[in-house]
C-alpha cells in the first residue's frame, strides 16, 4: 500500500543494525546541592542525540538516556529523561540487554554528599557553605564491566579533553575497559559544547583514527556505520 | 503613513513609563568550576524577561541583562547576555543611569574561589576535589545601595523561598536595602522554575498584597501598572 510505500522509500536501505539492541546517553546531568541549585556542565546533548538517531536510521532499537537538554527526542528512538548519574546510571540497567552502548553524556563525575532538602540560605556573615562532594557512579565503566552475558558487546564511551587529548583518552580506555573511545577536544577556543560540528578521533586498544571535522550529525551516522561494520566483522 | 497607522494600532494605549528607563535582571548565573563544569540552578528566566517586555510595553526603555536561557530576547529590549554573576553586575551598573531596576535573576550567591583553568581529572582514588566557595556580589542590595544621584529610585527584588516565604522575604527587603519583594514560592510541589505560572506576593516596608496564580506574563503586566503607578504618586 502507500503508506508501507513511503515507508520504505524513507527508509535508508542500509539496515544492518535491524534486530540489535542500542543503548545511548547524551546531555549533561544535574546533581542538586539544595532544591534550586545544582552542579552540570556545558554539554548539549547534540553529538549523543545524532548517534541514538543514526543507530535507529540503521535499524537498531535505540532507547536515549539522556539529561536536561532543550533537544526535541529523536524520532523512532525510545527516550527516557533523567537528571542526576544516578538516574541515568538506572535508566541503562532497565534498558538492558544491549548490544551495543555509546556513552556520549558528560556525566558529573561528583554530586553533593548530601543535598539541602531546602534552599541553602546565605547567611548574614556571607561564609560560604562547605560543599563536600563524593564520586558519581561511573555510567561507561560499570557497562564495560558487566559479566558478559550482560555486557553489550561494543561498549563505546566519549573523551572530552582540555589538553594531552590522545595520552588521556588512551588512559581512560584502559581504565574503564571500554571497546572504543571517541575523543575530542573541548573548552576555550574550540566550539565543540553546544556547536554544531565535532572533531574526532576513534581509539581501541590497537588503533586510532582522526576523522575529518564534521557535522555532528555526520559524526553521528558515521560511527554507527563503523559499530555496524564492527558488528558484522565479530 | 501606513507604518506609522500600524505602529500606533499596535502600541498599548497606556505609554505611562515612556521616558524611563529600566534595568531587568533575568535567568540563572553559570558559575565556572573548569572550562566545562560549572554551579547554576534551575531558574527558566521566563519572569524576568516577561518583566522586561511588560515595561517596554508601557513605553520604557529597557536593558534586560540575562544569564543562560533558552528564550528569545524580547522584542524592544536591548538585552545584554551574560554568564556569571560579575559578569550580570557589570552589566547593570553600565546600563545605568535607570529609574527602575529589576532584579528577578536568580544569582548564584557563590562561585568557586579559583576555577581551574583546565578540566579537573577523575582522580584513580576518586578523591573528590576540594571545592571552595566564595561569596558572590549582591546584586541587588549592591543597586539598591548606591549613591541617591545614582540609585533608581524604585528597585525591586524577588525572593524564591522553599520555606517561611514572607518572614524570608521581609528579612530580604530590610537587608536588601530595596523598595519591593516579590515574593514567590519554589521547590518541589510548585512549578513556579520552568513553568508558565506564578504566585506571588508584593511586599514593601509597611503592606503585603497577595496576587492570585496568574501567567507569568500576566504577573509582568500587573507588576509593571504597579510600577508606573508608583512612580507617579511619588
Amino acid at each position: 500500500d502507500i503508506v508501507a510505500a513511503i515507508q520504505a522509500a524513507l527508509t535508508p536501505a542500509d539496515q544492518r543494525l535491524r534486530g540489535r539492541r542500542a543503548i545511548v546517553t547524551s546531555g549533561p546531568t544535574r546533581e542538586p546541592l539544595d532544591p534550586v541549585r545544582f552542579l552540570s556542565n556545558q554539554s548539549s546533548g547534540r553529538q549523543g542525540h545524532a548517534i541514538a538517531a543514526a543507530l535507529a536510521e540503521l535499524g537498531a532499537a535505540v532507547t536515549l538516556v539522556t539529561g536536561p537538554v532543550t533537544l526535541a527526542d529523536p524520532p523512532g528512538v525510545d527516550t527516557r529523561h533523567v537528571e542526576t548519574a544516578e538516574e541515568m546510571l538506572a535508566a541503562c540497567r532497565a534498558a538492558l540487554p544491549a548490544d551495543i552502548a555509546v556513552c556520549a553524556a558528560a556525566v558529573s563525575d561528583w554530586r553533593a554528599a548530601a543535598p539541602a532538602p531546602g534552599k541553602l540560605k546565605k547567611d548574614a556573615d556571607a561564609t560560604p557553605p562547605r560543599l563536600e562532594l563524593v564520586a558519581n557512579p561511573d555510567i561507561l565503566a560499570t557497562l564495560a564491566g558487566l559479566p558478559a552475558d550482560r555486557r553489550p558487546a561494543l561498549v563505546v564511551g566519549f573523551a572530552a579533553e582540555t589538553d594531552h587529548l590522545l595520552e588521556h583518552a588512551r588512559a581512560k580506555l584502559a581504565r574503564k575497559g571500554c571497546d572504543w573511545i571517541i575523543a575530542n577536544q573541548v573548552g576555550p577556543g574550540t566550539d565543540t559544547f553546544g556547536g554544531p560540528d565535532n572533531t574526532v578521533h576513534l581509539i581501541d586498544a590497537a588503533d586510532m583514527e582522526s576523522w575529518p571535522t564534521a557535522a555532528k550529525t555526520e559524526i553521528a551516522r558515521r560511527l554507527a556505520r563503523r559499530i555496524a561494520d564492527h558488528l558484522e566483522t565479530r
